[in-house]
């Protein structure tokens, strides 16, 4: 049944050349076919990931995976129900591709368009949970690009089972091109697709710290990803009790093992009830670290650095220096603080007076979300279709020489239009 | 003089906490300090330039560099007049940065907004042209960037003498930070650079293919630049001769060094001109080579590979697959094939009855440029101020939590603004 995986990558290059200028009534039917089918094959979903969930008991006895990992694997109605809702609603959203960014006269009979275009065949590796598949083809196939997908090798039987599924899915659309999701299965394919940079034009890891640097370390392609989520909330001398204890619970509690979790508090030293505070922290079973030697350690757990603060200028530096570009919120009355706060901080999502587990695709408007990027270049933040788009340039002309330009024979007017 | 280059890195770094907030006057009145100062100045340039020039003299002479180098080291008044200009041009140009590019209301009282910013501090590798040093700083300085630069050894009095200019120039604009623009001398520096994740956000190789390829695979850093440049100019059968031969003229002799020159020719093989087509090629000193063994070569000079297809289609397959994706061309008044090629050909600019010179920065209209992109990630194409550019989401609340739209109290709007 596996192909070699060479002429996985390879197939799959030469249907994103189909893929590139497919049309968007084509794409969401190959959508709404995956949903169809997804609904009528539940059954068959539910028993690949019971089996998955057996081994997985195995492994928890033993110790090899944690409860949080356990849980994560489990499928159920309400998941399968999200996970045909978010199909439907990719459909609802606009085509990525083909879209004028603008254009420009460069002379009047010599014009410029710039066009957002897909990339090409993405790699991503993504954890042990069995929506992920569902997520990540989908946005790949509404932004007109292919996938090699390794997922975690907890829910082997689920991915698969799911991937067969897409994969008829996608046969049973008209004019939809063969080979856009693929689905490898080994450590070892893993590696050899790192060297693949002919074919592959952007790794998208998802995981642990260990394996975004694993990949970073061994691939000239470009990787998309984030490698740790270390967010803070700055809490100003004037935020009021109530809501500081609210907003610093949902960004502990609702889900510590999310990225976008709080793992420092920067209480300002005038606040005026942080031991009210940290009471009510230690209420809900969280474990408060006063000044810890370490301020870049992702908890991922109901763990809370806790830092005293001079003043705004103190925050904004310690997240910059600590911080790991992801998400970070202040909580303050003062506007020019805020605005400050907004302005200074450099990280992809800046927020004020909210939980930073707002930070997410899904809560974005993006369709869900391949992954948040801790990058500066190409996409930051959640990234949904836009992020997985880029551009070209159409330039149409009537037999325009740059000779005519250089010689100052005629000179560009550069409007746009 | 020279500093550690981990103090330069970061100091930059630092300087780029300031840089990214700094407002557009203060940057403009920079780049007019900048225009000012190198006029003023010009004389003390042009005696470093006499001083490069003699030095390159005895390496010409040696056959150590060639004639083309040699010509492009000399600095002019007309290359003066143009660098100048080109810093007032690039005072017109809008600010690309602290830009909304879109505001969506996620729910009422909480409203997210995507803001263009700069990218941090970017390492810039170029080769020994007295303009690039001028080009490449403006358009940091423009974008919010910081920059440290490394250029071609045989230009080093000139980009000294530059050097000095600009950073006296920044040091007279009040508020400007210190440290935005830094040079760097030697290739363990460079080595070094590579290694600083830490502090660089980008490195763009301006140069050979070894050079990139060297780059690409000794760091982590993301690399924005271009392999090579193979360029294509695909002649439909019913175009006419007089435009076919000013447009490929044009393509392969303007600048037969440029990487947006053409190197293969591809023909229709029902194109009625092919022998007068030929001849004029012949005449005009370009070397014609009729079915090469590699299709994958940057000629780089006055010589052209000619190949017969059979149709559009086989012309599309061969760009895309012996082409760099760099710049492609199509002669045609079949306006089916001109959309064909057009959305097919995967290549970061393409183009319908003009010269592929056009392929450029400073004719796009994007201010110059640092570099003609190949990635498909980030930028592509011609990387002027756009390109120097990523964003941040800004999302501004009043005590939303994620708890609420969780147990589903409260849903989401995901409205434009």
């Amino acid at each position: 049944m596996e192909k070699n995986i060479i002429k996985i990558a390879k197939d799959a290059k030469n249907s994103f050349l189909e893929m590139m200028t497919l049309d968007s009534t084509t794409k969401n039917e190959a959508l709404r076919k995956i949903a169809q089918n997804i609904e009528k094959n539940k059954n068959e979903i539910f028993k690949a990931n019971n089996s998955d969930l057996e081994k997985a008991k195995t492994l928890l006895e033993k110790k090899e995976i944690n409860l949080a990992t356990f849980n994560r694997l489990k499928l159920d109605e309400n998941k399968l129900k999200d996970m045909i809702k978010g199909l439907y609603d990719l459909i609802k959203l606009d085509d990525p591709v083909n879209q004028i960014i603008w254009q420009k006269e460069l002379d009047s009979d010599l014009i410029l368009k710039k066009i957002s275009t897909p990339i090409g065949v993405i790699g991503v590796i993504f954890e042990a949970r069995p929506d992920c598949i569902v997520q990540i083809s989908s946005l790949i196939i509404k932004s007109g690009n292919c996938a090699i997908l390794k997922g975690g090798s907890e829910s082997i039987n689920t991915n698969t089972t799911i991937y067969n599924i897409i994969r008829n899915s996608l046969n049973e659309t008209i004019n939809f091109p063969k080979n856009v999701i693929n689905l490898i299965f080994s450590r070892d394919d893993v590696k050899k697709i790192l060297e693949m940079d002919k074919y592959i034009d952007l790794i998208i890891p998802r995981g642990s710290n260990a394996l975004v640097k694993f990949i970073k370390e061994n691939t000239k392609i470009p990787v998309l990803g984030h490698a740790s989520g270390i967010c803070h909330i700055f809490v100003d001398e004037d935020y009021d009790f109530e809501n500081t204890k609210k907003i610093i619970l949902d960004a502990k509690t609702q889900y510590p093992s999310a990225c976008n979790a709080v793992e420092t508090l920067l209480l300002h030293k005038n606040y005026p009830y942080k031991n009210e505070l940290i009471n009510s922290l230690n209420n809900a079973e969280i474990k408060i670290i006063e000044n810890p030697e370490n301020y870049s350690i992702e908890y991922g757990d109901k763990i809370l650095a806790v830092k005293i603060v001079e003043n705004i200028d103190e925050a904004i530096n310690h997240i910059n220096k600590y911080g790991s570009g992801h998400t970070d919120s202040i909580l303050s009355n003062n506007n020019e603080n805020i605005e400050k706060f907004m302005k200074y901080v450099d990280s992809s999502s800046v927020f004020a007076n909210c939980s930073t587990r707002f930070s997410d695709g899904f809560r974005y408007g993006f369709g869900a979300e391949v992954g948040i990027s801790t990058n500066k270049t190409h996409a930051r933040g959640p990234v949904g279709l836009e992020g997985l788009t880029i551009y070209k340039y159409k330039l149409f002309g009537k037999n325009n020489i740059v000779d005519d330009y250089s010689t100052g024979k005629k000179s560009f007017k550069h409007k746009f239009i």
